[in-house]
């Protein structure tokens, strides 16, 4: 059947819906600042490591940073507390229709995230496939476990699908990522 | 009695056990660095957040920072993982001889603390007093009753002998304060 103006009529419902004009960060802000207002939980972007060269005090007052570089972050983006346990991950958008390059996450990033796993905290990656519109929660153990015994260089996009665990996302918290734990952790 | 070198003889031995010839924040950073190391606690100092204004780059690989600011913290100095609790707290010197004003702590860290307290972290402030070359643990909720029955600016001194935890240190921890954590908080 066809009716008219049928591309708006589809369209229109799935940006509403899905609140997903947004990038996988901004979406992961978002609802950690409403975790944080509804009480939830407190989860925090960590801020870019800089290596400040030269500063100059053009006012008493103030401090004006003239040369600087980023540094290679020595962990993970996103560090907090929920309900008494430690959570700690690394967010990554995956562009590509197939797979998911181990590049793309370092391997101190890596190792931290075991780090966290054996001192009893919550650590895994989330993984945006945006040929899906989907993010999943993939545990850090079970990217490590992949990652020892294959000896290809990238996540299948269908081991992600099989062995991830999707994310929902509302309004107010477009990658509800902590609903996810919850069952995932049995929290 | 006089012996001869003896400001030497006094001297050397002082700085070799108490190992505090360096700032709080360094005692922090190579306690936490070997705390690391020996498999006790994930705990870091968060970076200080920058504003980026303006960018250059001279290179395809590198960026370079040509003007930025520093903004002001949101949170605290450090947060991290012990024995799956989570961790997060303030360190000051105080320099004076009589109390710790309160203005040296911004309302929205207390107010963090506080919400970390909440969410089941283990949430306090570190105060160095310089003249007696000691570190103190005050848990955030003693600080928050304390400025809340008061009509006092600052905190007494000694207060924060009474009141606070003593950190002990040694020469590879020189603010051993997780050891103090396991015996406040029961651990």
């Amino acid at each position: 059947m066809k009716y008219p103006n049928s591309r708006k009529t589809y369209s229109k419902p799935k940006v509403a819906y899905s609140n997903r004009g947004m990038s996988l960060e901004k979406a992961i802000n978002k609802t950690n600042s409403n975790y944080l207002t509804d009480n939830i939980a407190l989860i925090y972007k960590k801020p870019t490591p800089i290596q400040v060269v030269k500063v100059d005090y053009p006012k008493r007052s103030a401090v004006k940073i003239e040369e600087a570089y980023y540094t290679v972050a020595s962990t993970t983006d996103y560090s907090g507390l929920f309900m008494g346990h430690y959570i700690d991950f690394e967010a990554k958008e995956c562009s590509s229709k197939t797979s998911f390059p181990f590049s793309r996450i370092h391997q101190h990033q890596i190792k931290h995230l075991e780090n966290v796993n054996k001192h009893g905290g919550i650590a895994f990656i989330i993984i945006r496939i945006k040929i899906l519109d989907k993010d999943f929660l993939i545990k850090v153990e079970d990217y490590v476990n992949y990652v020892n015994n294959s000896s290809r260089k990238s996540l299948p996009i269908n081991w992600i699908i099989e062995k991830g665990y999707e994310i929902t996302y509302n309004y107010t918290k477009p990658c509800d990522y902590l609903e996810t734990i919850k069952k995932v952790y049995k929290i």
